[in-house]
């Protein structure tokens, strides 16, 4: 019996089916879904949770004229098997294969590219009024998750499209997590929390006013049907009314037939309109199902059947892991120190610190800006709040870590993990940017350890300042060295000779972060040649140890600066200002080395630093070509 | 007869006076800050409308026990008169007087440092949360105006101070207005068209049931009751009250001595309370008060009697102004073209395109996220958005100018006023960073004009350019230039030589933006004494015009570059990395001139400039230093 899915080249295909056969496809893509990220990794949960509201509304739609915009894209694997990826879809996440998330360029029916959380609603209401203006036909759908919906800017663009007043159709995913469990009181009053205690309120004023008028069989009528009438008002619908759309639900968000009859009638009514549907992240694979704490969030290689991973093991801890140790250890002997997640308790290991100190760790939900302020408000009184976000979701505090953290020089430790290349999720995902974005911050501490004992190091350095201080660390297995007995404080704003190159060293590599292992191997390599090389590690991006690095730089006349972040204002450019300072540029011959001005796309790290010139031969090959016709006589 | 204000020493001297004598406390504490805002300049309107809440707070509070975290911070001019401060109070935005803003090291009393909006939650609570570890006693009330609610990160500070239950008082300063008059459905609902929708619906539903029950007196009776009791469930309270918030109001913010007992029963309360007080901007001061546009916002200099400016009228026109003009034009020709604000239509100037374009002119409230991803949604379908926003606040939408508009090269418009110094509004107001946290981001065009027809290009060259670009331009008077018949595009990527100094000239200096203007005077006070200079507009920060800067920077051998912002990553780094990457650094000396790495301080801009080199004799020293011995003998 051949597919279904193997019929639908686009969305024009799925609208042939029988609103019957619906049920089936459905099933046919939860199989291609698991199969694919089986081998390819990916976002089972959200996806598989969000197959049915894509069918239905691919359905009722006819993308691209009408738009569905998705908000952080997870849920977006069905939409792209429907929309004439079907054989691509088993490229997904590789190296010139389909992207995890939507791209505009990819496809017409991608309407809106997006990887972090809560720009659905600003989106949609822009393509929506953009389509107004023009004259055009075509609907817009924002498909939003509940987690989506703590994050500021979601707020913000209901405030709005409220006011306009356009059709735009909000169709709220609601499957209680965003990553980890949801948490804040909009959760609360999804849950009915809220609903019950309002409405347990007013019917205690009804008794009391039961209490003072007559009794009798009409009276006791009319207040059942008032109660009843009431009970309407005080669901979650109460917001969103409140802020101008129409609210229709909770409908069930795995029932594909009643998705379409639902998404037919609330697509010709006039003004925004915000349908509530019910989901379960990982719907239809049992060991999403049951994994409570993430519903299979992001996954690597699985085996099918148990749901357990077939990744190799790597035989070295993760970063992640080894900040959450340290983390944990430095709230075992500071009873100051508490720790911020925003929605990713799993991601940036924070869920140990929870286990061990439930009442000293905070996941404020997708909701950046509001950790960072919080943060700093702890910080006012003593308290020493470590802040662990993704270096690509620090950009959406980037306010709050100037105006509220750093003006005041308040002591709030930033935990940037996911610093520098991440590879499948790609170019929304990218930890690029931060050392540019935060070391033109005044009164910022920046660091980038090298390797694990330097993590510790740094965590205990940044919790011993009396002021901000981030590190950054990438994703991924560490070097593997031996852990000192324990952390120790770093001086401020000190490098380390790593490698000295005897007296007179031809060229200095000056490193930040872990590519210091390249450099080091480079470095081997080049003494074979005849090459000495002196290797720093400059551990702090700002205070950059300009004593130790113009030192050098002095001795050896040729510099490689080495980092895993954008050469426009980075480390690199650290280092020339360095230079500039000193007056020491006549003379010098320097090369960056860094990640290229553009948005890395998905593929393999390893491969990426490479082509970057960022692995052991790139740094050697900048190092000769220093050396110039030197090293071609060394060599030969 | 003496001042009640003058025995004011501290809120301990308050709290002795009777309740019946803090109206006319209150209206001396207006008279002050009238008559200081009138010689000094400042948030007139935000201030009086908050003079009784600062009052009735510090009144019922132990601060600094006690702390009042402020939003943006235009609302504390009582609370500094009260707080020890009333001598200083006079000094307020001068260079070494009191700054406009609370911050933290200027007084004990100051809780929390601020400036930018929506901030106030999520600091209060941090500071809550902190006491509550620490086993402190110290209340916490956050006061915030309707205007800054509408930022999204005062809703995550809401979601989660519902959620954790703590007591949190948070008093909502309704004036109907941000700086502009408000926006938003939010607004909708305080001004009670949502609560009567709403209420009207149910009203309804009751009409209904009646038809289908026995009618009689104690029915009816029983109905009316039902239907007040309702009612209160259909208030903006609602909105708080899903959110955890125990809600209280609307009470008249204007009546002291009702506040005081309000804010005395309040603060008893277990768990977070919302009290909405409304309030009238510019309250007491009819010129103000009858200003419906600001109501006061920011005023210079003013004529107390009639609210009149009587600022020196600056004989050139302001950067401002020129950039709406050249706006309209531009709307006005190219009907795709629209214009974007958060809450800033009169600092922006686009109360003039709202004038002239209110289809296409959006106020989207105090939302820079959102108006950043609804520029990018408009984008999509062929609409040219300009986003309008200071270049401090721009901040507020890094993610969103990364994620949504720069990684899809979507072409969007940023004009960022108040790029560089900013004078009185000080440290949270300096447009410091833009250049560093812009420039590295990829496929964005970085521009900042010398004068006012280079404004007017940039703004066409970003409408041009398919793609995103930015420019920036300073507060204050334009240079006076004759303006060119039309708006032309500039090649992308192209600076121009202003000065060309001879076939070999002995400095470059490499310009970008207004300081343009002390290069050139620089260059003839150098030409004078046989040194010659060639000087460059480089126009474009990205992307630099390498091959023009490098080729005089080759002949030259020395450059100094200049830039009202940031050294770290900014202009000068750009350069520096082009001369890198063209091999050019042995046999270059350099000399950047820029802002240092701090906080600037509120003060006087001319002054600051000099003191950081930034006018025509900084920019001579740096070129007479970088040619040394030569100079010297020159001019002896």
């Amino acid at each position: 019996m051949t597919r279904l899915l193997d019929r639908i080249d686009s969305p024009l295909d799925l609208k042939r089916l029988k609103p019957a056969d619906l049920p089936r496809l459905c099933q046919e893509i939860r199989d291609e879904i698991i199969a694919t990220c089986a081998r390819n990794g990916g976002h089972l949960g959200a996806s598989l949770g969000a197959v049915e509201l894509n069918v239905a509304l691919h359905y009722v739609l006819n993308s691209p004229v009408d738009s569905i915009v998705f908000d952080v894209g997870h849920q977006a694997y069905a939409h792209k098997l429907l929309t004439g990826r079907r054989e691509a879809f088993q490229t997904i996440r590789t190296e010139g294969g389909l992207a995890g998330f939507p791209e505009r360029h990819e496809s017409p029916h991608d309407a809106f590219g997006v990887g972090h959380a809560s720009t659905a609603i600003s989106a949609g209401l822009g393509i929506l009024e953009a389509r107004r203006m023009n004259g055009q036909a075509g609907k817009v759908v924002a498909l939003v998750g509940d987690g989506a919906l703590t994050g500021g800017v979601a707020f913000e663009g209901l405030n709005q499209a409220g006011y306009l007043g356009r059709d735009l159709l909000v169709v709220l995913n609601d499957n209680e997590m965003s990553i980890s469990p949801n948490v804040g009181a909009l959760s609360e009053w999804f849950s009915k929390k809220f609903a019950s205690r309002t409405f347990n309120r007013w019917r205690r004023t009804v008794k009391d006013v039961l209490t003072v008028v007559p009794k009798g069989p009409e009276a006791i009528k009319v207040i059942r049907h008032a109660i009843n009438a009431t009970k309407a008002l005080v669901t979650p619908g109460i917001l969103f009314e409140g802020l101008g759309f129409q609210y229709v639900g909770p409908v069930d968000g795995h029932d594909v037939v009643g998705l379409v009859e639902t998404f037919k009638k609330l697509l010709t009514c006039d003004g925004p309109v915000l349908v509530h549907a019910v989901t379960m992240k990982g719907k239809g694979y049992r060991p999403a199902e049951s994994d409570a704490a993430t519903r299979g969030h992001g996954l690597s290689f699985f085996d099918i059947a148990t749901g357990k991973s077939v990744a190799k093991k790597p035989a070295v801890k993760a970063y992640t892991d080894l900040f959450a140790e340290a983390l944990c250890e430095q709230m075992e002997q500071d009873k100051r120190v508490v720790a911020i997640t925003a929605a990713m308790l799993e991601g940036t290991g924070l869920i140990k610190a929870k286990h061990r100190f439930p009442e000293r760790t905070y996941d404020v939900g997708i909701a950046e800006q509001h950790a960072v302020t919080f943060a700093a408000g702890l910080a006012c009184e003593g308290v020493r709040p470590v802040v662990a976000i993704y270096s690509t979701f620090l950009q959406r505090a980037y306010d709050q870590i100037i105006h509220d953290v750093a003006l005041q020089k308040l002591p709030v430790t930033f935990a940037l993990d996911r610093g520098g290349l991440v590879g499948a999720d790609g170019k929304t995902h990218q930890g690029a940017f931060d050392l540019a974005y935060l070391r033109c911050v005044p009164n910022l501490v920046v660091m980038a350890p090298s390797d694990e004992n330097e993590l510790r190091h740094m965590l205990a350095t940044a919790l011993a300042h009396d002021g901000p201080a981030a590190f950054r660390f990438p994703r991924g297995s560490g070097v593997g060295v031996q852990l000192d007995p324990a952390p120790k404080v770093l001086p401020l704003g000190k490098g380390r000779v790593v490698r000295q190159g005897g007296a007179r060293p031809d060229v200095l590599v000056a490193s930040i972060g872990t590519p210091l292992a390249a450099a080091l191997t480079a470095a081997d390599e080049l003494e074979a040649e005849g090459i000495s090389v002196a290797v720093v590690d400059a551990r702090f991006v700002k205070p950059l140890d300009e004593e130790l690095l113009c030192g050098l730089a002095r001795t050896a006349k040729r510099v490689v600066t080495l980092e895993e972040g954008c050469l426009e204002g980075g480390f690199g450019a650290a280092c020339l200002e360095a230079f500039e300072r000193a007056k020491l540029l006549p003379g010098l011959q320097v090369t960056r080395l860094g990640l290229p001005d553009e948005f890395v796309t998905h593929g393999d790290a390893g491969k990426q630093r490479a082509a970057y010139g960022l692995d052991a031969q790139g740094v050697a090959r900048a190092c000769r070509a220093l050396l110039g016709d030197r090293a071609k006589r060394t060599v030969a």
